[in-house]
């Protein structure tokens, strides 16, 4: 075994971020790292927190973390940002409200860009979870900033994913919580102070209400908390467990690490794949070329990938 | 030529819809269709328009289309949300509120789902954009709901991509707008009624005075609107019409659009390349018990998958 799969065994923090670097910059020896880490992983629990900007993820997770602590749980976070080259990374004044816990050992934070991965994304993040795992960590926590796809298939490879929603954002709030509402495994309903907090509990009840349930279906809870006042937390955390423990009795949970690993693996042949077959064709080299005959018209697009094709894999 | 094609290039609403259908479906005849049509496209210009929920992209967009039909545009909008099988795709208020237009024929409207679609949602979109282009659309408007790096692929395939900033949105704002500042070609201050909309204007502007200028640069507008009291909207189509007749003056938007034929055949490429690749390893199979064998320590991924790969291209 190399010293930094060692280190990162060992729980050294600075191990740890260096080991993500490696998965971040794609590394050639973080296909090493990362199978001999493996073996070591499955212990963390880990959680996908998400929801609409505004919705008030951090002041909950500041919160959360508090009191997991409290429990002696070692913890790790991980911020999915969609900040770029151009802006040189969101600044977050999220991430700074957060350098409370910074100082505390006990809990890692990082942040990761949604952007510039091979494999997307999805695929760093599981193997970032990989290492924290196999680090040590209790309790692994995914946030993502920002609500789309991308946001969406990245909370996926939690085990429980907490869903945010809060009232009064308008119209198109509506749009993606119709979009977000078949991830979310607990409801949080944040705000609840504001006037139509019920109704959006109930707005939320009367979707779950109309879902086809499967067999292992566990009951989703809606929690209502207020970051601000401090208040529904603990019940918040009450419930997190109880669903944890549900679907670890019933075996659900053991089907959705099963199903996230087929979606890694996914992820890592048609990386793999890709990159290979790119190096093949020269498509760095021939892209423009390409691109050029497809604007002039000179090419169809179809027709010409898969003559391109057919040679490759004849 | 094709029934289907022909009906297309004469514009029957009908045919186009059935076209988006085989690029949403992945229609056997989908390739033949876009290949028979693509030397009949290039005419259109696409505007992207995203921005993060509740900036009122929609109400904007309505004031947009009354403004360009009045000048005897034909207008497609295509409206890519993070709708989901489970709530039966999303019922968008802010599409009922786009019903005025749907009885005008020279407006098309249709919502695509940013799930589901083989090479994702941004290849897809590519498509419809050469289905719409071809059947003679003068302007198409791509709109995402929901901020996120899928989000941000989509909107990239436009000639000029409108964002959307309003004020008072908080913390989590400031960072979307950190990860989508770089893809504004167009910066829109929209309720710049409140009275915080002069500090997002100067925040956008010390951004964009720090980026680096590359040689085909043109100085991007900002322009304050409010859609609600209807203002703004004649100064921001002239600063769209400028910007465009500038970038196409000095060669980039025919950089921009090779660049984005460049992207489309990429996803083409990995597409087509993941399909034969998955088939040939019978991974829809194998998969499950491949995610077993990890699941229970047998196999380590990246090793595991090297090897099957090997066996592949041997």
């Amino acid at each position: 075994m190399n010293q930094l799969t060692q280190q990162v065994l060992d729980g050294h923090t600075r191990a740890i971020a260096r080991a993500i670097s490696y998965v971040e910059n794609n590394h050639p020896e973080k296909e090493n790292l990362i199978d001999s880490l493996y073996a070591h992983g499955g212990n963390a629990v880990v959680w996908g927190l998400t929801g609409p900007p505004g919705s008030g993820k951090s002041s909950l997770l500041n919160l959360i973390l508090r009191k997991e602590r409290d429990k002696g749980k070692k913890i790790a976070v991980v911020a999915v940002d969609p900040s770029s080259p151009f802006s040189g990374g969101a600044v977050l004044g999220d991430r700074l409200r957060m350098q409370k816990h910074a100082v505390d050992p006990g809990v890692f934070i990082r942040s990761m860009a949604s952007r510039g991965h091979l494999g997307g994304v999805s695929g760093a993040a599981g193997d970032v979870i990989k290492i924290l795992d196999a680090a040590g960590f209790d309790l692994i926590i995914i946030e993502t900033i920002g609500v789309g796809q991308t946001e969406i298939d990245i909370v996926e490879m939690a085990d429980i994913v907490l869903l945010v929603l809060v009232p009064g954002l308008g119209d198109e709030i509506q749009a993606l919580k119709a979009g977000v509402m078949e991830i979310g495994d607990v409801f949080i309903v944040n705000k609840s102070d504001r006037d139509d907090a019920a109704k959006v509990r109930a707005e939320i009840e009367y979707v779950l209400h109309m879902k086809t349930p499967s067999e292992l279906d566990v009951p989703n809870p809606v929690v209502m908390t207020s970051a601000l006042e401090n208040r529904g937390i603990d019940d918040l955390l009450v419930q997190i467990e109880q669903y944890l423990a549900a679907i670890s009795q019933n075996g659900l949970l053991e089907q959705k690490r099963k199903q996230r690993i087929a979606r890694e693996l996914k992820i890592i042949i048609s990386a793999k794949v890709r990159g290979r077959v790119y190096r093949q064709l020269k498509l760095d080299e021939r892209i423009q070329n390409w691109a050029d005959a497809a604007y002039n018209k000179e090419v169809k697009p179809y027709t010409f990938i898969n003559r391109k094709l057919e040679d490759l894999f004849k």
